[in-house]
């Protein structure tokens, strides 16, 4: 036979998508033929887009397709903080969750060795430059509490304590709404260490 | 602030895909970006194609990019059986469950006037025209078993018996690997009375 039809190979490029196998692939391609045409073609214009324009912010290595991102331009947020996050998604859940007003650096991965990610490609050299330049107080370590996170948050502490900054690191413990029971011993041996007194 | 930023941008418009919501599309976004660029924009590309140039096949209205889609063009397959199914959806199913390797015609819908869904839209007309004029013996009629499917069912049988070709029905029954016990009533009363013969 000839080239696959042209449905087959959209079934087949829709793929690359996380979690979507052959099965919801094709469903995703029935949907927008039958039901969303315009949609579909507005998803293929942002696609195409965002692949080529949008590439890292020049101070933060936060997505964006501008030079500097809408976060680093705005005025009123707080200079003196810089919260660091392995990745965008962890960036966008921060913002979510908390009412966190500095600034964000992006390292987009953590220190692994065996995945070839140094200090280079994590980008420690321009966060040194900001921690130099800037009249920053405070690096709000966020990595993951993973083996790899605690090291490369580590290396982070140094390399703020270096320049005068004071670093910090997100609390771990008992998430809220969690049962003891089912905790990890992990997580419940460093809650019981870091046990804060209860305000009256 | 001025138009929100590309990422939110791609992101609303993966909402676009059924069973995504916001959290969904942010991660495939991410992803997209982060580890997929490529296959990104190959399916930009397929996408924006597909929604343009995929249409219904002028024989057997399933989806397809041609006048005359594979299926129809294939001179292997057998003239004197058509399967009529509600959706391409269903076609795929049929031919990756079944062993059939007779034509199919794809209703795109089922009698439905709530939803201005008449004998027209559905494509009788077409489908009356290829039962006079094929040599055409056998109409399977692959409907949902639900009311508004065996309407359309009882509707096509009719339309069958007037042009002399053999109407039959997929049959209904306990699901295999089903439990009885977990069977719905109607299911169990339509098995019930269209028991058949132990083979020896």
């Amino acid at each position: 036979m000839s080239a696959p039809a042209l449905l087959e190979q959209l079934i087949e490029a829709l793929r690359v998508l996380p979690g979507v196998g052959r099965k919801t692939a094709q469903r995703m391609a029935f949907h927008l033929l039958e039901r969303q045409r315009e949609g579909g073609v507005r998803l293929a214009q942002l696609l195409e887009r965002a692949m080529a324009e949008i590439g890292q912010c020049r101070q933060c290595r936060n997505f964006s397709e501008l030079e500097v991102c809408a976060l680093c331009a705005a005025s009123q947020r707080d200079d003196r903080q810089i919260c660091v996050v392995e990745s965008p998604a962890d960036l966008a859940a921060m913002e979510t969750a908390t009412g966190y007003r500095g600034r964000y650096f992006v390292l987009h991965g953590r220190l692994s060795p065996i995945d070839g990610l140094g200090p280079k490609e994590l980008g420690f050299d321009l966060l040194a430059k900001r921690l130099d330049d800037q009249a920053v107080e405070e690096l709000i370590i966020a990595t993951n509490p993973t083996v790899e996170g605690e090291a490369t948050a580590h290396f982070l502490g140094q390399l703020a304590r270096e320049r005068g900054v004071r670093p910090s690191r997100l609390a771990h413990g008992v998430p809220l709404g969690g049962e003891l029971e089912h905790v990890d011993r992990g997580t419940l041996a460093h809650a019981f260490g870091g046990r804060t007194e209860l305000s009256s």
